[in-house]
């Protein structure tokens, strides 16, 4: 199948905008022969809002999944009907008057959403956070999504590995890195790396889509099981990429020798501060 | 502090060759003015023995720890009361009939040791686990220790991580990857993208000493806490790289932002399957 990520500026606080330039994204990317496009995250509105009104005036409800109730979410269906692409795509999220920073996917016949679970600073005091790591099982594939900072979390990715995901999307707003752009190595930032580090840690494919313009640091990318990249994009253009992926390979590709299982080779007897809720966290 | 990795061709089940060139490994260091050095993965014995017998001949026992047994471990530990300077190198243990892929760390009157908790293939059959990831607590900073493999499960990273890890040394015989090098973006292995991984999700310090010659791929690294890489070593000729890393900087890192903490932004409601031991777990 062949994967697509769209990475763009995205206006923050403006509705309509947003809505034409992610409707012809995904209408670019099924042209190209993408089965399945990513966007980036909050794709509907940009992040940044001068008001916790001003997000909420902008945020679409899901409503009915057959007939989805905001304006965009309703827009993606509709491409996604016409042409038959799956697309994964960031939005916020209203549900009375809680704000969700969440992903949707939208394919014919199909809607699922997942709501992020990691927040960066002062995300924490706009959003709720998603109480779960769901996969959706499409009929192209069985899909886990990370918003974001939720790569930044190794434990993220593992478990949606383990719950059977092949392909990882990542819709983002990256924006520098901290990484002193000498030290960056091959241009990488850290959601390239995080993605080539999950991708090879579990087996699966990863495809992130990262806002682009403004400071933020697009490099897209799409990443087989390996951990090989497929596909890149520029840190400073517009553009959609995209690569064939054969996702039979997840399953394959867990046996890695005779002797060696991705998931059989864990030792989880000596990670005993990860069942800790409490391990590591700040003292105040 | 100077952290330096080693990065040298191993003989494989030849003892005193691989004594001599690991001492002169740490003396080099000790010059260059580095306070700590890591080498090689299996520094006294090579990872290919014609048999167990052959593998049980050259491996060393630990005995007492004020003066060590084996040949190397010896040589290692009076070259670093010499200098002064610390060692974190890989060794071929062995302890009654038992055979392990060990660690030393050895400093002036120090002497610690991890044994390998993740294998490779047929290294299941040769090499008995280690039960835990110590921190060993040397008065540079703290010291965790993952051994070649370990590196590939990020589990194990975050655990050192959560107890309380400066610095993550990985002594490493890790050969051909299976990237395709057209895909290895930056001329990066894996065990450079997991060790740039670690150091950022975790915010620590993380250097990796890898074999070199034979179809190893060198390529040692010392990553600073952003993921920012520090020194890179060849892929392909014997060199002595160093950095000089600010240990504070883990204490002081963890807290990204006003509201951000590197080990409280986890979410470990979320991840269910990772306290399973059986989760993933190939069906025979």
């Amino acid at each position: 199948m062949r994967v697509a990520c769209a990475q763009y500026a995205i206006r923050d606080g403006v509705g309509v905008a947003n809505l034409e330039r992610s409707t012809a994204a995904i209408l670019d990317a099924a042209r190209a022969g993408a089965e399945l496009v990513v966007l980036p995250e909050l794709a509907n509105s940009g992040c940044d809002f001068p008001s916790r009104e001003s997000a909420l005036s902008i945020a679409e409800k899901v409503g009915d999944t057959k007939i989805l109730d905001g304006p965009t979410l309703r827009a993606w269906q509709e491409a996604a009907t016409e042409t038959g692409i799956f697309v994964v795509a960031g939005f916020l999220e209203r549900d009375g008057d809680f704000l969700y920073n969440s992903a949707a996917v939208v394919g014919p016949d199909f809607f699922g959403r997942y709501r992020k679970t990691h927040f960066w600073d002062d995300e924490k005091l706009l959003y709720e956070p998603g109480s779960n790591l769901p996969i959706f099982e499409t009929p192209l594939c069985n899909i886990g999504v990370l918003v974001c900072y939720d790569a930044w979390f190794p434990e993220a990715a593992r478990t949606l590995a383990l719950r059977g995901a092949d392909l990882l999307c990542v819709p983002a707003n990256a924006p520098d890195d901290w990484v002193p752009e000498g030290r960056r190595w091959g241009g990488l930032t850290m959601l390239n790396v995080h993605a080539i580090s999950h991708a090879n840690a579990n087996r699966l494919f990863v495809a992130c889509a990262n806002r682009v313009g403004d400071g933020y640091l697009g490099r897209s990318s799409i990443v087989d099981t390996t951990g090989g990249v497929l596909a890149f994009g520029s840190a400073t253009e517009e553009e959609l990429i995209s690569a064939e992926i054969d996702v039979e390979r997840v399953l394959r590709e867990k046996q890695l020798t005779k002797r060696s299982h991705t998931f059989g080779d864990r030792n989880p007897d000596v990670y005993e501060e990860l069942r800790s809720a409490e391990a590591g966290k700040p003292t105040s």
